[in-house]
């Protein structure tokens, strides 16, 4: 069985807890950040844990990774999206990699401020790694090593202003405005028997109810193992960093056909970001102030269950 | 007057110093973090530090930026390097922006590590500001107050993997491989008196002894006051974060011509970067195992000087 545990302010304090239903039993001891958390627990103890507990409705949930962590992550990474954006998910080419501003990470239940200068706010849901174990040198993950490597799972939301992403090219400033990385609610720890649940995760999005967003991590293009091995010969990591895994088909994003892509870039740079606005500005997706964006990310059978984060958009101020 | 310092190893400890000519004096107290070390010291009491003095050979200089503290970077940010590039820098679309790994940061005299699957290894001398006070809400900078949120500079060499960096499209793998990030080695503190050295400022990047980089401060395209005023619209900043300004013209990238891009844009994929690889492995510019790479800043007549980067380009392993 999984152990979802949540962060959470209670009273004035900051505690985590492990949540069943809408109780909390907090976990003893003091962890200012999530690497401090993930290095000190035990999962059978926190099996263990009972009493005593606290009512969900009495505290307010934070986001499970703290902001000291790394926050990486991945593009065009499910075959269903990369196929629509033009590229062979087979061949792949390679691992896009890329990185949000820490301070954009927001509890999972947080209002979304969508900045005055963006009009094309998108949502992406997308699984979370929370890495285990540090990396300081190339290491080989694979299907049978992958749980010392992650400790556990949440539901991530790369918020992402596309008039920004992607005319400027790299992705990191339209999509690290504060609050465009709500992570949580729960941090879903896994271990050497219910890691493999990675495997068929679905994930689900709506805005105001109309479902826009939906897959399984079956259809990850580039596995977590692959990815972690990878950038292993990179960079390093700290236990509690996130890795997100990218999102599937199913953005506001009009993402034009080869051709059309070919043909826009024979326009000089201005005309062809005006076009790319005008044909932004037709799709009814990109999300509207008073918005509610929904997600969920679970198994089949609802055993491995990650919470539902939901975010309301907002205007700046 | 300016002053430097630095971060050291001495006899096992770490320490940080006031360094004149080759005799560094220790700073009494004891700083984890960058961001410790900036909210903590005065710049008085710094100049009035005399003895006890350590001699600069009897220690192992280190970053005097730690590894907790953000690495933001700007692209394309003097008027020569986007002349070449085929940009127009009195256009100022927009201001680049992407993080390199903080793993990537060594101290200024290591060597670089050129990875087995690098063939096109560049160099990216760059001023580096190290930042005073955190940013947690949208500020205004200007030539008056710069000196509240800059409290020093750095000497950054952006190392970069162009046969990743380019294809990839996002620049964060491709320079973010370990070594990437030499800084310092001098962290040269400024106050109102001084900060505006920051605005002529020589740049001077030699290989082997054959200057490639020289440029001076004077032709960013944006400037400090306005680039931090941008991204505090964006995202938090701690005391101690690095942001750096962008590279002059003179890397060993060969950038095609704007016909040529917009010709490129044509071909597949594959063809495509394979055609960029074919023109790239006839730049002789691209650093080999052996080179040695110097950079300094400093002002023209020498009084505000930030040291001088030696790298040797070795082998993996």
């Amino acid at each position: 069985m999984t152990v979802n545990v949540v962060r959470y302010q209670y009273q004035e304090a900051v505690y985590w807890g492990v949540i069943r239903g809408d109780a909390i039993t907090p976990v003893p001891g003091d962890y200012v950040t999530t690497q401090e958390f993930i290095e000190q627990i035990d999962l059978a103890e926190l099996r263990a844990l009972s009493d005593p507990v606290v009512a969900l409705s009495d505290v307010r949930l934070l986001s499970p990774i703290t902001r000291n962590q790394q926050f990486v992550c991945q593009g065009a990474n499910y075959r269903q999206h990369m196929i629509e954006s033009g590229m062979d998910p087979d061949a792949k080419d390679f691992n896009m990699i890329f990185t949000k501003a820490q301070s954009c990470i927001v509890p999972a239940d947080s209002d979304v401020i969508k900045p005055r200068i963006v009009d094309f706010l998108d949502y992406e849901i997308e699984l979370g790694l929370v890495l285990k174990k540090g990396i300081h040198s190339p290491i080989t993950v694979n299907e049978n090593n992958l749980y010392e490597y992650v400790a556990g799972i949440v539901i991530v939301n790369d918020y992402s202003a596309r008039d920004i992403q992607i005319p400027e090219m790299q992705f990191y400033k339209g999509k690290s405005f504060r609050t465009f990385g709500p992570v949580g609610p729960y941090l879903t720890l896994l271990d050497k028997d219910t890691i493999g649940a990675i495997k068929d995760l679905k994930l689900r999005l709506t805005v105001n109810g109309d479902v826009r967003q939906q897959d399984s991590t079956a259809n990850l293009v580039f596995s977590p193992a692959e990815t972690l091995t990878e950038l292993s010969e990179v960079q390093d990591f700290l236990p509690g960093d996130l890795l997100a895994t990218g999102t599937p088909a199913g953005c506001a994003l009009a993402i034009p056909s080869p051709v059309k892509q070919r043909i826009a870039a024979l326009l000089p740079e201005s005309t062809k970001w005006k076009l790319f606005k005008k044909v932004q500005s037709k799709r009814s997706q990109y999300l509207k102030v008073g918005d509610l964006v929904e997600a969920s990310i679970r198994s089949a059978d609802g055993s491995v269950d990650l919470g539902v984060q939901r975010n309301r958009i907002v205007d700046e101020d």
